[in-house]
């Protein structure tokens, strides 16, 4: 490993690792920046903004922008989560100081022309019909909503067709100058990379930025409660969520663990009870989201509208089960998969590239390998019990259901049946 | 690159390349049957009896053999195709040899238990579900039933519920009898694997089976014909497909040129058109799919209700303007786009393994990467032009549109319109 940070006198950040054997690499910027720090009339612009930076620059054309990276045979691309925003590119090797140059254009030079702010509208509202078509993003996007209501954490990314509808010229702006400083910024990069190179590069590309203080977020507050609507679908659609540590807590890996081992993967409770003992289902499980200040345990299903009730109250029953009788060879195989996982995904210079980012935006360092999996190793079995004693009978709680749903528990029953 | 290939005398093949500095590997059993190799009763069973492979076999429940991988931190999962069928594990690399005694076994020796078979029906039957409350799932079923009509390529993988609720114990084993023989699987490992050890294990596990000669597949004649079905949905979903060369074909490589010039990046012709020009759409592309003796250029979009019939016109005039004015720069970017994403490609183990079987499956040889860069680089301008220039006037189409669709113009008007 030779992971190495550089940062400017203004707070921005660079993060690269090369990585021998590699022809190319992967190289991108994240922005500290993401849904959660928009306000309600503001919803849906970071990723509204996230879409403009490909429509134009004072430099390049949109097309221009797509032409510099594909006639060398890479892929730029970006996304906006409810904390982040990331603009990456993949290329060879060689390529690397080209790809910097576009993304940092895109970034710091959009010029957000009326025109193509109209024409980019009609094409988020696409992307917003395109979710609703999509009962699991639809479900998950409730889930949010009920688990941290009338709060930012709790609004859609895509944002509603109405905000969409409104934002103009000065509101990009304006929200680029509160949110796109310099120190909410870092470049990362892993691959065929070389750190002196870029570290020169992103002095002279961003060194001349003036920090910009912001006011920290509306802390998230899981707050629960449920939402359900009967829809003639193929499949009932079955999502709940509980209130789950953040990125810093002590007990992250706890969670981790214990959602690998009820609904991580194959060998878990959730697939063997539900899928492979009961053929209730093709996909379920249980994932982690983790944000700075708090989590969601996420549990997903999809079955049939007469099924979907003794799916649910299975989930519930796991789930206290799992409080019990939690084994320690299931928390071996959690650890196991966790660290494997880790190891295998830092083989892709993507992955590796976003790690970086993520590692040094939580935690302004880059932690060891040693140091991760010393912490995944130090939970016991016993933690793990605990954590799913609470979750099971304790923890706030969201629930969605989408599709026919009908016969699916209420709330209170699956509330009830928690506290049993 | 050290590919290394070796053939067992009852024709099963092992093919591996060592990747130095990778601490996994990609390993897996590409089976040379898929959907195109059921009859019409059949239809579902070769996806079906690759869900019974991880069921049972007569040395492990199902639960045994997700722990065996996940114990050690691996996964391992499996799909289904028109020609293939893929079961495959990642795992680091002293657990390779695990990894290979779970795969044979699960390909050799599944039970195929009357109880699970009825569970896993359910299991499909929601899967099934899931892939008709997904649009774009639906409409690529139906465009492929259209462009290969009451022919084996044209089914769905899935196959129909009724066929799925049919199949019994039998069917199973007189499917892998025709089907699973020793000359038709190919043993593809990459990352950090030992050629000569896997070639014993393989010896020890695969080399007692007796080749089963079966008859050719029936081949596929593209018709061509349209679907359409009136939804209340929030897209129009579109997409229009062509007949297109199969893998050993001369002009394959002419064929995808032209797919990304027209439809692969943010710098294709629709992709600026359709999306940047106008925003009419979120996806859009235009991808091509090969057989063996076939294959198909697709288009998909989704856009409005009101908007179907200018997007579809739209497609028209830019395959029609394709074959007129395609540019050297647009050639040489789509070559630069193919070739840089090649090398990509095989910086992942999994991607690596793959790439490999299917190669030996369809030229009996690992083509050196020279020689693919070689074809790449020989496509001129104008093959690419005369290719265009066939797909828009004569070429036979088949069309799908699904959702708020009543405005769309209907296939002969398309037609009409290709041919003006």
């Amino acid at each position: 490993m030779s992971t190495q940070i550089h940062t400017l006198s203004n707070g921005f950040r660079i993060v690269t690792e090369h990585m021998p054997g590699l022809a190319s690499a992967s190289i991108g910027i994240w922005v500290n920046t993401g849904a959660r720090h928009e306000t309600a009339d503001q919803n849906g612009i970071a990723h509204f903004l996230e879409h403009m930076a490909f429509k134009g620059t004072e430099r390049r054309t949109a097309l221009q922008i797509a032409e510099t990276i594909e006639d060398v045979g890479g892929y730029i691309n970006a996304y906006t989560s409810r904390e982040v925003t990331a603009y990456y590119a993949r290329v060879l090797g060689a390529d690397v100081p080209l790809a910097l140059d576009v993304i940092a254009d895109i970034l710091l030079n959009p010029v957000f022309d009326e025109n193509e702010i109209e024409i980019e509208r009609g094409v988020i509202l696409q992307e917003i019909g395109q979710s609703l078509d999509t009962p699991d993003d639809v479900i998950f996007d409730w889930l949010q909503e009920r688990a941290f209501p009338a709060q930012p954490l709790g609004r859609p990314i895509l944002g509603p067709s109405e905000r969409v509808s409104s934002f103009q010229r000065p509101d990009f702006q304006s929200f680029v100058r509160q949110h796109y400083g310099p120190d909410q910024m870092i470049l990362s990069a892993a691959g065929m990379v070389d750190h002196d190179e870029l570290a020169r590069l992103a002095e002279n590309l961003f060194g001349h930025l003036t920090p910009t203080p912001r006011s920290p977020v509306e802390l998230g507050r899981f707050a629960g409660g449920d939402v359900r609507q009967i829809k003639s679908l193929e499949q009932a659609h079955f999502a709940i969520a509980f209130e789950s540590p953040g990125y810093q807590a002590d007990d992250i890996y706890t969670a981790q663990i214990y959602a690998a081992a009820l609904g991580g993967g194959m060998s878990s409770r959730l697939f063997q009870e539900i899928r492979e003992s009961r053929g209730l289902c093709y996909s379920i499980f249980a994932q982690t989201g983790a944000y700075a200040d708090t989590g969601m345990i996420t549990i997903y299903a999809g079955t049939s509208g007469e099924q979907v009730p003794e799916l649910a109250n299975l989930t519930i029953d796991e789930m206290k089960r799992a409080a019990s009788d939690l084994s320690p060879a299931e928390i071996a195989r959690a650890r196991a998969q966790m660290k494997a996982g880790l190891l295998m995904g830092l083989e892709s210079p993507s992955n590796r590239a976003e790690r970086l980012a993520r590692l040094l935006q939580i935690w302004g360092r880059i932690p060891a390998l040693e140091e991760t999996v010393e912490r995944i190793d130090s939970v016991t079995t016993g933690d793990v019990r605990e954590f799913a004693a609470h979750l099971a009978a304790h923890a706030p709680a969201a629930l969605a259901l989408y599709g026919p749903v009908d016969s699916a528990p209420s709330f209170d029953q699956l509330q009830e049946r928690r506290a049993a």
